[in-house]
Order: C-alpha cells, then sequence, then structure tokens
C-alpha cells in the first residue's frame, strides 16, 4: 500500500485540508462567504458557520440557506435599544457620543472596519461582523425580526422580509462598507434630493408592498414602498443611512429611514433609529438583520 | 492492510472527528458543557475549553473539574468598576443608561443573549458567554475573587465559594436566561416578600454561613446565611437579580443582593453593585463568578 | 506497513497534531506568539496567525513577519475617536467614565487582562488582545497608521515605525501588563522627573528622529526624540502612559504622551490622546500600533 492520503476535515461547512500545512502558512481555501460554502461546499442547511476575511480573520455568523436559492451571509443588524436615548449608548450605527456637530459622520460604523456583537444576540444588540466588509456581493437581504426573538424563531417570527435581485451592490463596490465610502453618512456633505445614494427595487419573501406601508403609518404616504434605499439627507442636512423597503419621496427621511450621522439639527432626530417614533411598535421593536449574496 | 481509520483530533478536549465531514455539513457532537466534557470525553483538568452552542456557536471558557466532582461551567461574571457610578458604563448586570424610569428591566442583561468579555479578565470586567443562555443544568456554584487576580490564582485567592445541590436550575427552566424570563429583573413586577423568585441552600467550598455574614457587615443580620436567592423586590418595587449567599427576610435587599433593573426610587442603588458600599471592601472589590453544571 | 502516522495540521501557521488528542486533554504546543511560529514553524509571511495564552485562551491577531527579522506580534492599538471627548466612551487607555479623583487609574487598561476591538479594525478601533499580557518578550515595535487604513496598507501608509533593540521589556516583566504593574499610569502615584519610568532608544523602520520632532510640533522642542519612554508624571502629578518616539524632558508630558490615568487637574487633559491638540493632525489622526517580540 502506497502513501495515505490525509482525509479533509469539515468544520462548519468549510474544509481544513491537513495536505495544506505542508505547502502553506496559512490556509488561504476556507470560504468567505455563505454563497461560497454553498457552492463549493454543497452545504444546504440553515446555521452558524465559519468565514475567513481575505486577511485571514475567522469569525462565526448565519447563512440562509433557502430564501431564493440560499447563500445569504448575515453582516450585520441595527436594534434600538432605548428609543428615548438620542446618540447615546447602544447607538452604534449613528453615534454614541451625544448630538455633535463636530462629529459629523457619528460612529462613522457604516464605512469602517469596527465590528461587534454576536449572530446569536443580533436581535438583542447591534452586530457587525468583517462580512460586512469583506464579502463582495450582489444583493442584500433585510429581516425585520421582533427584539430578542432566537436564531430558530426568526424566520417564523419575522414581521418583514425581502431580498434584492438586481445585482445593484455590485455597481457600487461589492458591500455596504464600499458603497458608503461611496456615499458618506455625514451630516452636511449633500442635499435632500439631489444627493440620494443608490435605491433597488426588492422582491419579498415575508410581507408586501401594502404591509410595509402600514409598519410606517403615515409618514411614508409619499414614498413608494417596494425598495430599499442608501443615504439620504433631509431638509437640514443631516444624513441618514437606509430606508428599509420604501424610497424616500420628500425631505423628513429620519421618519422612516434608520442609522445616521452624529448631527441632527434637532437632537430629537439623533440615534439608530432616528426618529420611528411615529412608526409601529411593530416596527420600531424589531431589529433589522441584513445579509449579503 | 484495509482502509485507514482517520484518528480523532481533540481540540481542548473536544473531538473534531475527521469522519463527519462524509455526513455533515457542521459538527452536531462537540460539547454544550463542561460535564458533558468531562464525561463524554473524560477530560479532569481545569482549564480553557472549547464549547458549542445548540445553534452552533463556538466560544472558549474555564471549566472547574475539581470541585465537589468538577463539570462546571463558568457562564460570567459581575464586577463592578465603580461604585460611584450609578448605571453608568460598565453597569451591564443593571443598566448602563443611567437611572430610567421608561427602562425598567434597564440592559436586560439577566434575560437575553447578549454576551461580552472573556473567562480570563472576568475578574477585571463584567463577562457572560453563550453558555448563559444556552446550558441545561441543575445547578450553580459562586466564586467571589478579588478584582484582577489572573486565572491561575482563583482558586487560592477566593474570599467565598459555594455551590446548590439541591437541582433547583432544573425547576427553572435550566439556566439563569430561563430562570429571569420567568422571574423578570423588572422595576414594578411585584412586590416586596409576596414576590420573591426562587431560592436554594448552599454547600460551602471556601468560607461559611460565618464568614459570608462578616463579608456582608450588619445588613444581613436579619437574613439567613447558607442560601442563594433570586429576583427580590424591595420596598419601592426595584428589582434586584442575585443575593450571593443569603436569603433576603426584609425589604432592603439593595444593601446585599446585585445586579438588577434599570430603576430604583433612590438612584444611589443603581448599578452591578446596586447599594452595597456597607458590605466589606472584601467583598465589594471582589468580582462573582457565576458556573453551571 | 505499519502504523499510519497522523499527518500534523497547520492552522494559521500553528500545528494541531493528531497524535496530541492521545496524552492531553488540552493542545499545549501551539504557538504564544508571532516569534515562536517564526522560529518553531517556519512561518515567513506577515499576515494573521493564531496564538494561544498559557491558560489555552486562543486570539487572532496579525504578525510582522518581515521587520528587522520579523516575529513581530500586534498586542493592542490607542485610537482617538473624539479628541475633543475628554475620558469619555472610547478612551479605554485612560478612562471612559470622565475626568474623576475618585477613579486615579482610569479604566486601568494598561495593567490588566480586559481585551477588546480586532486587529483588522486596530486603525479604527481601540485594540488589545490576550497576548499583551500572556506573551514574554524584549522589545516593543511601534506603528503609527492613518485612522481606518486597511491592514493591506498598513506598511505603506505608516507615518511612523521603529522598534527598540535594547531588550528593556525583559528588564520589566516581559511585557507591558508586567511594565505598568510595576509603574502604575495612577494621579498622585508620583511625581515629575523624579519618578519616570523606563525609557529605551529606539531604531527607526519609516522616518528619523526629525521627522519625529516634527509630528509632534513646538512641544517636544526641550526633549529629544529617538526614544520610547513610559509612565511619566506631568507637574500636576498626573499620570501619562507612553511617549511614542520622545524622551520627557520637563514637565508638561500630556502634550506629546498618549493614554493615562483617569484624573488630571484640568480635564481638558483626560483621553486617550491627552492634550495632543497642538500635535500634528498626521500624528492626532493616526492609531498608534503595539507589537512585542
Amino acid at each position: 500500500m502506497g502513501a495515505v492520503t490525509p482525509k479533509p476535515i469539515i468544520i462548519n461547512g468549510t474544509y481544513i485540508n491537513p495536505e495544506l500545512g505542508k505547502y502553506h502558512a496559512r490556509l488561504r481555501t476556507i470560504a468567505r462567504s455563505c454563497l461560497d460554502i454553498k457552492e463549493k461546499h454543497g452545504a444546504s442547511q440553515d446555521g452558524m458557520y465559519i468565514l475567513t476575511t481575505e486577511s485571514g480573520t475567522y469569525y462565526q455568523t448565519f447563512c440562509d440557506m433557502t430564501t431564493a436559492g440560499g447563500g445569504w451571509t448575515l453582516v450585520a443588524s441595527v436594534h434600538e435599544n432605548n428609543i428615548n436615548g438620542k446618540c447615546s449608548l447602544g447607538d452604534r450605527w449613528s453615534s454614541q457620543q451625544g448630538n455633535d456637530r463636530n462629529l459629523p459622520e457619528g460612529d462613522g460604523t457604516w464605512a469602517n472596519t469596527v465590528t461587534f456583537g454576536t449572530a446569536e444576540a443580533s436581535t438583542s444588540d447591534d452586530y457587525k461582523n468583517p462580512g460586512y466588509y469583506d464579502i463582495s456581493a450582489q444583493d442584500v437581504s433585510v429581516w425585520h425580526i421582533p427584539n430578542n426573538e432566537q436564531l430558530k424563531s426568526w424566520t417564523s417570527s419575522a414581521i418583514l422580509r425581502y431580498h434584492t435581485e438586481s445585482q445593484f451592490l455590485a455597481e457600487h463596490g461589492g458591500n455596504l462598507y464600499h458603497l458608503f465610502k461611496k456615499h458618506p453618512v455625514k451630516f452636511g456633505a449633500g442635499q435632500c434630493q439631489s444627493d440620494m445614494g443608490p435605491s433597488s427595487p426588492v422582491v419579498y419573501d415575508t410581507g408586501d408592498k401594502d404591509s410595509t406601508a402600514n409598519l410606517y403609518g403615515p409618514n411614508t404616504t409619499l414614498c413608494p414602498s417596494g425598495f430599499i434605499s442608501f443615504r439620504v439627507f433631509n431638509a437640514d442636512q443631516a444624513a441618514v443611512a437606509m430606508c428599509s423597503g420604501v424610497k424616500p419621496a420628500e425631505c423628513n427621511p429620519q421618519r422612516y429611514c434608520i442609522g445616521g450621522g452624529g448631527f441632527f439639527s434637532d437632537r430629537q432626530q439623533c440615534g439608530d433609529f432616528t426618529a420611528l417614533d411615529q412608526a409601529s411598535k411593530h416596527l420600531t421593536q424589531s431589529a433589522v438583520l441584513l445579509f449579503y449574496r
């Protein structure tokens, strides 16, 4: 009998090939996205997997291997810990340092590599993993899940789920990190209407255009639903980051868009869920989970 | 010679079986608690091990394989970073957002899946790992360790150590996450005396009933020591989470219990170590480590 | 053919030897520093590697395998998130709890085992990994990298890089954790001039003595450049932690040293970048990365 071939070992759907040790000081073939895991390793179960960045940082996250063909990587969640806390602790997607004209970009989370939280707690706290800036993707999927729901109940408890099929991300650098580098979430960096970032139509997985409009209430009467939109300015040049389910058509996006820079003329608008106070509690008491594919 | 059987690989006491790669995209047999590691894999050394949650999230923590038969998993620590900080930064087991009637549950840490800190720094900072909500256990063990002691000195430096043998956790969902879902640490959710959560007698590993009483000082004169008690209200309906070593018998539990909701009528009582100012410095300058078995 | 020898598996340059499973519940040979990886496993590529502490805690960090023979482990970074935030959120290397005479050591980060951040985000946020307190080293290397630069551009974008060759760390416990245990960064614990901590000459990798002096501006006119210095008091007995590139020769070190205790007589001096407002923006808008070897 000849040489014994070491068996490949699969951890969380990713290969750790013993032979690689001979040739490389570091492994270079572990998957960088849930889509890669699905396509290269044939994994088809929803759940937690280990991924790696281009630089070789390992991290764990949830893969949705089911929706519209699967291969979706959970990269972030926006969770409002205190709707009355105005750019205070826990407002990582706007500013945790108070409403401050000297911090026009706030914490800068949308366009930096800082990470926090865990996938399993992403309905109870803000979450951002290295996939947010590392994965090269074409589309996004968004899940609105009631606060504190556990992973096994996410799909059944969702109040709204949709994804894009327009491949719009590919035109903006392949992920939101690059999209927001190009379209900074920064007070004073643009004007309402004239400087809107990208927008894409969406395909619904839970809910539809009407249920989306109902979740937001009267504030979106002028705005068509069935879209996701990014980096929008209000009448005072304050920047909001993401409008989930709608396309702004007037100059008060803080009433239905989330995340933002670190300064708003009205400090009541500063925070991860900006000025969504008039939206339904279903919406304001749900976390917004972001996936890439 | 026939087929070559791949050797099992053990990382931190947990098997990574190469054969599993053939059948499962994810490993399903890695241990979920230190007790499992002890019973299934025969590990007997105290130290750091890798565990996994039911959903497949890996994490590292300390296993006590010695005390009373071993198999204890460190799942959390309560550390007071600033006894004068009243529900301010670092008060993760009560509220980091100030004493606020609108946040009756504070940060909600006792009953959610948010995790923070590391085992090695659990005497220098708050700590909570996925085992807190994932492990199914029967008993708790509690260690009071002087702040900043390093892992190798924990046992020798402990000022108080005890465990339960009553299997009381099994009656409350198998862990503190479920216990506190049932008995919310929430201002206004109950009354002193009539709405006390569970209590269990303890067996001492370091110290005894007298040394426990001495650590707390005159405030526990009315309260029997030799117990651990959970979710207790004071005269003002403010909730505290855990009374380590004692069973409340009057209506000022904030003087000897730790953790709590986000509102106290007297804001001086708000914080991870509530109003323990009159307890001994040995106690207030020690972290409280929580184990499950 | 006889017994089949299992092949060693190398993950990120560190061996996971299948045979170990027979003898040890936990692996004890995985490398504890980038120098070990280089010397024992022959790795020569810069990049992310997995290390372990003596206690068995695994973590990931960046290894510089190139500079002056390589083997440098990134253990920390000091990042100023808001030059106007005075001992506020994000000032982990001084205090996040306000300028407070009752917290003379502030958050205590220089001399405890608390960890935070990630290597990949170390130019966008504070970073500290277990290597900071676990590795036994002789020298330090320091990189000043513009905020938000990504890992692949660190070397090319550096505004200042140097290392020591004096082996001074070996005389102070082998790392900064031990050095600062001996020389506490604590208000009131010493006097300007008479109680300075250690200082070492440096060898430049990017820049030189003149460019160092230019980065700091007029405040260092009296101080020789070409050194790194630790734990220095100002005229008011406030403690600063590290003077990168210079050796203090007067009693206003807060103008060119970073990190500190939790109290300064002038609260404008409290913060991770203390009172560096008069230094060049190149310097104040760069993160300070710390390596051990």
